[in-house]
């Protein structure tokens, strides 16, 4: 049951698809503050509380206090209150449980147990929001209510569930062709490779740099050929250029955002000074969607937009001020004071707060300061996207994710968790950040693995895999300036390959656990404690993880490690793999475990009759053969697998030729009930 | 056996105090480079590394790369190459079994498994060092022949075991009064109140701020009727201005660092501009030493030594040049190459290694350029005082701990571990970075408990001391602008008390473990791995620790964790403590377990075979009785606890009468050999 509540006058976000009365009662479970809007619950010790989609530390968030303030921060480190999004989107369970989403575009502020170990404390910078509050059987429960009233997730296309390989950047066709050719070479799948801002003509959105990319289109077609796509970035900020039709479209047209005195607002990212497209503004959404177009025509069938918090190097008259108190500085006695001074005035050049509340949108037909809808700028970036797409391209999946996001982007795109670092406690942090962001319905989504900033190492690169592979954005990516961490550069380049390659033996299971996950608004990966809630334990569990029906990962995320502790809250058979075929088996009972896990083994846990089905995997995803399975299980009486699977390309979700059920009987028996034929084998 | 090998022409250190004669034949395990001096092995898979002293990551160090390169960096994150110290010392444990001691005053990296799994090598920035190679029939071995060469640990005096707060910084006498209040009112046990920079008069050394301070050496007096020793910081540079004394004799005597031209060389530190004295030439280090007393004189009895990397917040003409260059964008239309330029400008002015290249020391008679022997000058800043002290109180104790150090340094003083941060991970960081620490004979020390940067959490603060009630150093440190940590600021203040107290319980068995350590060159904290060598899981622990004789620690160190995976080597009896008399004892297995640990619990195991002599507690270190001991034991046959104790300020540690005996026979018996008599009780 969900039930909503209204304060002050909020600005719709269409976060909400479903809508919903507002009811007019005291709200329930928690205290409303009387002269500050705050809200307010008293936990006992054994609270959690679950949620907050992309943030940092645990699975239960309780003890830290987050604050809804999509940043460009590249340091994700454990005291940070925001990385790049607002999801903003709890659930308390103990004594009581509920659920709650405060759909309020503003910065927000969740005090959960900071300042007071049982106290929860709710505040937004200003009056004007909606609360839902969702009551439901279990924690899986009030989240599907949840997921069902804001929308249906985004759905990628199959080949985007395949292994990418991006660096910031690869700078010309030949070093593409050089990273294709060594996954190939090697043995190693790869379906795509991503295209870091250099492929553009100095940063300029819908744009290629000619002398990189002398014959685009018929380089992506080259790499079609190959089963690769090629996938570029799409920033939030139009280069201020004499001649660069964007640009200028946008300024006739009236669609950037605006200076309180109406000027265009001028910011500075990578192509130097940009406006911002008013991605609030429907017509300027539509108009800068449809700018993708250029890029499909040459092929492209994906993307990524990034920098849309928006990310701010400097702005024009923030940093024209600075330059002037500078002046002050000339010719002085440079004392210690003088010093601080001079640094609080250069430190404070980027994503300056104040620079939010230098500009303007046309939003529902008013001119809103930008602060005050701060957190749905990436939000509807990706929007314009996917609604152009579903325009430009009623009938095919184009690939897409954001930095940025917002309850409601879920129905337009993924997103990647940013820039982390090459840092074990990252690795960790993928793991536990997955869950909460499916919980706000962000399925599409992964981490850059190996890390994005910071040298990593072979091992990290190797225990990363071996959780990335999960994941259904499954990215190897860094930044400029950082060790290079294609993995054909490390030693042991065969457990890369085997282990890339039992990804693509699990895609059948993967894709389909996705899917309907997907469409029945449910969650791919799932902490323990929320299919065993009456197991204490469970509830402890951090680092450990359901995905999708029928498997639990438990992957390594210490250097060194030989092994780990594994917690099984019921009986399950582990499987440990080299290879796709190279594998061991063993059931393990209830309870704790210590299991050693070489470096360059993955090990999954599969629950009692439950079967996975696998391909024989292939060097990109057109080459899995979804027609002929392994059924690799653990059948005790009997396992049903409903197996979704299309063309991987289409939109016709709700087609039933599309499921297939599998039943493995006590005694081996397959049975299949569908229309598609397959050939089917078991491992069990 | 110790043998070493000199490659080029090494400075001396006086690092090694026992001094070895140099072998003439090949270096025995270590390829040496023919072309650059460099160091190499091939590891096998199961290699182990150990040592390293203050540095980021695992117990094992193997996988990353470490520069030994005294840094004053606050940011001690995971992908980190150098912290404030240089501990060239390694202890390579797998096919072969030996220890590597690199004596070497400049900038020496070691790439332990990073560019390829398997190869070590270790390559200094120039020629001229000297290799010592040791092997033992065991790590401790190998520990305690490099720990004899290297000359005996420091000694604090015993108040310095006790409890201290300290906050950057307690602004004046009534700050300080309030904090001593506060845990006295509590019960909160306290021996000592730190006083950060902002106690001096404009951050000049040996001087007090007089506003802050009317009365020192009354205000010291009177907080120590009370207990309480008052602990200054000393800086390592020293303020340029006309009639400040320090500043006007180190001019005139020549004691500062030069410059190429043999001018004074002006960096900027907390006072602003400022000289650095010459730690390394004998007769300023002398002279430096000697100003100590101008605190000794009004009272107090400990110092810690801070910014001695030393830290340049800049130099004088660098900062020049950079203003210079500044005019240059005066009037620029600043583009996004210009901003760069800029930053890099401006974000290279701190800490420049440039700036390291700018100043000359005199040591050993020669003219040396600061960076070929930069990882010397905290080493000899603490060296400076702890000489002076010898000379000044032969016969006292003065507690003395630094920031940057070399090995040889731990023969003056213990260390902090810098400036770390509130987070969990630096939790753990200060668990695994003890073991090392010890190796090289760093024993008194401990991190800033609760964190320093950032804001802490009350659970983060208490999980913290429960590990912290175990490192010889125990001081709570936080900075500026960050959430106040001093305990009885929380909520639960009676489980903080009861922490804190537990310390004071465990104090006869502390201090007796640390002394025995530091009089026979042995680890107070040891990994398992150096006690249990035949274990191979003992190997894998990274989050347990031996401390002394008879315990084994296994703290807990993440957020909202109920309990934690502990692995018993033999079989312990586990105690858990809510307070030193509110406890529950079990005996477990050798093995595996999952342990239910409260948040206000601080659990410890005991080996077989021991007792743990432990007080009833107290407020302050002199108000425990160590002559009325209880023996916390796990006794089957018979245990036999050597007791180390003495009046805790003097220095004659040789005295036989400083050690009793104490036998527990099977039957309850409590026999005691040793001239002092104590009562005992046993609870076994």
């Amino acid at each position: 049951m969900i039930r909503k509540y209204t304060f002050g006058n909020p600005m719709e976000t269409d976060a909400v698809v479903h809508k919903i009365e507002k009811e007019t009662g005291e709200v329930p479970f928690m205290g409303v503050g009387a002269d500050q809007l705050a809200f307010t619950y008293k936990m006992d010790d054994n609270t959690r509380i679950y949620g907050l989609g992309e943030n940092v530390r645990g699975i239960n968030k309780r003890g830290w206090r987050y604050i809804s303030n999509c940043s460009d921060d590249p340091n994700h480190r454990e005291e940070k209150n925001s990385l790049y999004a607002a999801h903003n989107f709890i659930i308390i369970e103990g004594k009581e449980r509920f659920g709650l989403f405060f759909d309020y575009p503003g910065m927000l502020t969740f005090d959960l147990g900071y300042t007071s170990s049982n106290d929860v404390s709710i505040i937004p910078a200003e009056d004007g929001l909606d609360l839902y509050i969702i009551e439901g059987e279990s924690i899986k429960d009030i989240v599907k209510q949840f997921r069902r009233m804001i929308g249906r997730s985004y759905i990628a296309p199959k080949w985007a569930f395949g292994y990418g390989q991006s660096r910031w950047s690869y700078m010309d066709e030949d070093e593409i062709r050089e990273v294709v050719k060594e996954h190939r070479d090697a043995g190693i799948p790869l379906d795509s490779v991503y295209m870091d801002i250099d492929y553009m003509e100095r940063y300029k959105d819908f744009t290629i740099n000619e002398n990189a990319f002398p014959e685009f289109p018929k380089f992506v077609e080259e790499l079609k050929e190959q089963n690769i796509h090629l996938v570029p970035i799409i920033d939030a900020g139009v280069k201020i250029e004499e001649g660069y039709d964007v640009y200028e479209e946008g300024v006739e047209k009236g669609y950037f955002c605006k200076e309180e005195d109406g000027t265009d607002f001028v910011a500075a990212v990578w192509p130097g000074k940009v406006h911002f497209p008013d991605m609030l503004n429907p017509d300027a959404r539509k108009w800068f969607g449809q700018k993708y177009k250029l890029l499909l025509d040459q092929g492209i069938e994906g993307f990524w937009n990034d920098m849309n918090e928006p990310a701010i190097f400097y702005s024009e008259k923030h940093l024209d001020e600075v330059f002037e108190q500078l002046e002050d500085f000339k010719g002085k006695n440079i004392d210690l004071d003088l010093y601080y001074k001079f640094n609080s005035l250069v430190g404070g050049i980027s994503n300056n707060p104040d620079d939010y509340k230098r500009f303007y949108h046309k939003f529902h037909g008013e001119t809103v300061r930008h602060d005050k809808v701060h957190n749905l700028f990436g939000y509807n970036m990706t929007r314009a996207a996917g609604e152009a797409f579903e325009e430009m391209e009623p009938d095919k999946r184009i690939l897409m994710f954001s930095r940025s996001s917002y309850v409601g982007m879920h129905r337009y795109g993924g997103i990647w968790t940013g820039d982390n670092l090459s840092w074990w406690s990252h690795l960790l942090l993928n793991i536990r950040m997955m869950p909460s962001l499916n919980m706000v319905g962000i399925l599409y989504t992964g981490a850059d693995i190996g890390g994005f900033g910071a040298d990593t190492t072979e091992d990290l690169m190797m225990r990363w895999l071996e959780f990335g592979i999960f994941t259904p954005l499954f990215r190897n990516h860094s930044a400029m300036g950082t060790r290079c961490q294609e993995v054909y550069r490390f030693e042991n380049i065969d457990a890369f390959k085997n282990i890339i390659g039992i990804r693509y033996g699990l895609l059948p299971y993967i894709y389909s656990e996705y899917m309907k996950a997907a469409l029945k608004d449910e969650m791919y990966f799932r902490p323990l404690a929320f299919d065993y809630p009456e197991d204490d334990f469970a509830a402890r569990v951090e680092d450990q993880l359901l995905i999708g029906d029928g498997l639990m990962t438990a992957p390594v995320y210490e250097q060194n490690a030989k092994g780990r502790y594994v917690y099984l809250p019921e009986k399950l058979k582990m499987v440990k793999m080299k290879s796709l075929t190279e594998r061991s088996v063993e059931l393990l009972d209830q309870g704790h475990h210590y299991v050693d896990i070489d470096l360059d083994e993955t090990v999954i846990f599969i629950r009692p009759n439950h079967v996975i089905p696998m391909s024989s995997g292939g060097q990109s995803v057109a080459e899995v053969d979804f027609g002929s399975l392994e059924l690799l299980g653990y059948v005790e009486d009997k396992a049903v697998y409903e197996l979704y699977d299309d063309d991987g390309y289409g939109k016709d979700y709700e087609n039933s030729d599309h499921y297939t059920t599998i039943t493995v009987s006590q005694d081996g028996t397959v049975t299949a009930k569908g229309i598609i034929e397959r050939r089917y084998t078991l491992s069990i």
